[in-house]
């Protein structure tokens, strides 16, 4: 009996395949933001979206601690109350998970099955890891820096910890946390109490929840959530360009009213003010068009100002709502010149697709 | 352009048929309890379940009220500091939705598609019902009590705020509250702030959420909730049983560690503790029989005394793991007389199904 005879190996549904209930089991563990949850400036808990790999591990925060080694010149092991007693800094980021908008691929990659719902804006408080690996003091061969979570599996006949690797200038870079508080509370157990990483821009894998090691190494990490998976293949084998930043998105609230089981939007005719969110991980959104006619002719939304870097920003736009049937649809622009496809490029993961949102709406007559 | 015309009807799966994109939608918005999270006496927040059936209203709570009216003698409106300001009682309560178990039903019901995870248990604190009436003045002509929540939508055709009915008696009984804390925090926007009912023993469908108002009325209620939804038929347009109180269930916590795919579990040979919870929302658990075999043999758990006549107790059990593969299994008994099932009879809507879990697990060879 070995873990790799029953593991579940990579793969692709068939033409036509309903959704599995493997991927289902996934989608009912995990959770996304119900869009409507949009309208908070900072997601409350519970509506954050939340991806585990594992199991969310049990930590008793008394004798928690994490440790800091490799090519460093002092090691550290450091408990949750010397980690809190150092100078703090809080981050408000907007958080996606890399496999968003995976389930209406086609054909489409089997695994947690996200359509638009994997994000939640939050404010992270912790100290920078910079000041931290300062305290360690990095040697100058590091050349990466490996995170350890404590949640503990198997994936593709691999028994691991979660364990990412982040290039040493992407670790130094501002703004990134080993966060201890989130929205002015403790970590939830499900985001990575006590202690996550949180590295702004980045897709959610690179940000190690229930962390219990910090390793400094002098080549490029090669584990298995770096080298096997969150890789854009197009074919198997392919070594695949490296999942790293959230490409721009901007989703729309659902207006008006739903139908329980399709989801159908209906809105009363006249006025309605469409609002929604925009991010980028790459630079600032600096745009955000929206189309009520699925994308036939688009007009620039309202975008609102925001101190926040690294946190979605809001727009809005006004339609007049004439009876019958529409799709609306954005789509963002940010200042490094990227903007939003209607339908980005497929990959075997399924990972950083930023296709533009659907929302059916059904305008009645009165 | 009505709303009839876009509404889905009530469905069943065909033979085969994959989990349908409908069904992902409500897996994607709505969320599970992982069920490592059956640790905790009290589910944090964020791991409860949430069923919503429309769209989470937004509510201010300096202008919400709540109205109290029909077959009273002073029909109230209270605010939230009025509400406050009444005596207030906690209670412990697990949670399950009437659909829990639906997902693997054969056939299936086409509708929110859980496995077994639709629960949770939280210290509700509120005013009790009874004190809200008795300030009301209930006359003597009442019969039902109906609760209206803010949340509006579209179901099978009808519009309609999120509404419940109750026998008077069965509102009036010790332990209903109209809450507004959960877990000494303010209620999440997803678990009905600023007020909800809870109503425990009852199934997750009478615990409105969002309420606007109470009304009494002089007959049984027949709004959309109680007499088209919420039925156990086996053929349609049968009449059917009212879904109400929770059917006993006992869920173990699944060992060792996952799989990322197919969740199957591994588990290092040699002595395990098995943990897990039991509830029934007829009378207090008094037995819990667990299997290693997949219901061949059984054993009597080790069931935890409680003080909260209204959650779920927690077993253990000791079993002595030898490498292979093996089905654990857990069933209930209440001290009504209920027993939980291997398998519960079916029915059209897939509710009040209490068939037993069954958890796939490898124990390794070392």
């Amino acid at each position: 009996m070995s873990v790799e005879s029953f593991s579940t190996k990579s793969r692709i549904a068939s033409p036509g395949e309903g959704i599995g209930l493997d991927e289902l089991q996934l989608a009912a563990r995990n959770h996304g933001l119900p869009l409507e949850a949009m309208r908070y400036d900072v997601t409350p808990a519970g509506l954050h979206y939340v991806l585990v790999h594992y199991d969310i591990p049990y930590v008793e925060p008394a004798i928690w601690e994490l440790t800091v080694a490799g090519c460093v010149e002092r090691p550290l092991t450091l408990g949750l109350s010397a980690l809190q007693a150092m100078p703090a800094q809080t981050v408000r980021v907007t958080l996606e998970c890399a496999g968003n908008g995976r389930a209406t691929l086609t054909p489409r990659p089997v695994s947690q099955p996200w359509f638009v719902e994997a994000v939640g804006s939050a404010d992270w408080t912790g100290v920078p890891l910079a000041s931290v690996l300062e305290q360690a003091g990095v040697s100058s061969d590091a050349v990466s820096v490996v995170f350890t979570g404590l949640d503990h599996g198997v994936e593709r006949g691999v028994e691991q910890d979660y364990q990412r690797g982040m290039a040493l200038a992407d670790a130094l870079a501002d703004d990134v946390v080993l966060a201890y508080r989130m929205n002015d509370s403790e970590l939830p157990p499900q985001h990575g109490f006590p202690v996550r990483l949180v590295a702004p821009g980045w897709y959610g894998m690179a940000h190690v929840k229930w962390l219990k090691s910090i390793e400094l190494i002098d080549h490029e990490f090669d584990g298995f959530q770096n080298s096997v998976a969150y890789r854009m293949r197009t074919e198997p084998g392919e070594t695949g360009e490296a999942v790293s930043r959230i490409e721009p998105r901007a989703l729309i609230v659902p207006p008006g009213f739903p139908d329980f089981m399709s989801r159908i939007r209906f809105v009363r005719p006249g006025r309605v003010v469409l609002a929604g969110r925009a991010w980028s991980g790459w630079a600032p959104v600096d745009r955000v068009d929206i189309s009520t006619d699925d994308g036939a002719t688009w007009t620039p939304a309202i975008l609102e100002e925001s101190p926040h870097r690294w946190a979605w920003r809001r727009f809005t736009a006004e339609w007049d709502a004439q009876p019958g049937e529409h799709v609306l649809t954005a789509r963002a622009f940010d200042s490094s010149g990227r903007i939003q496809p209607e339908v980005a490029a497929w990959n075997r993961g399924g990972f950083a697709n930023n296709s533009t949102q659907k929302v059916a709406v059904v305008v009645t007559d009165g």
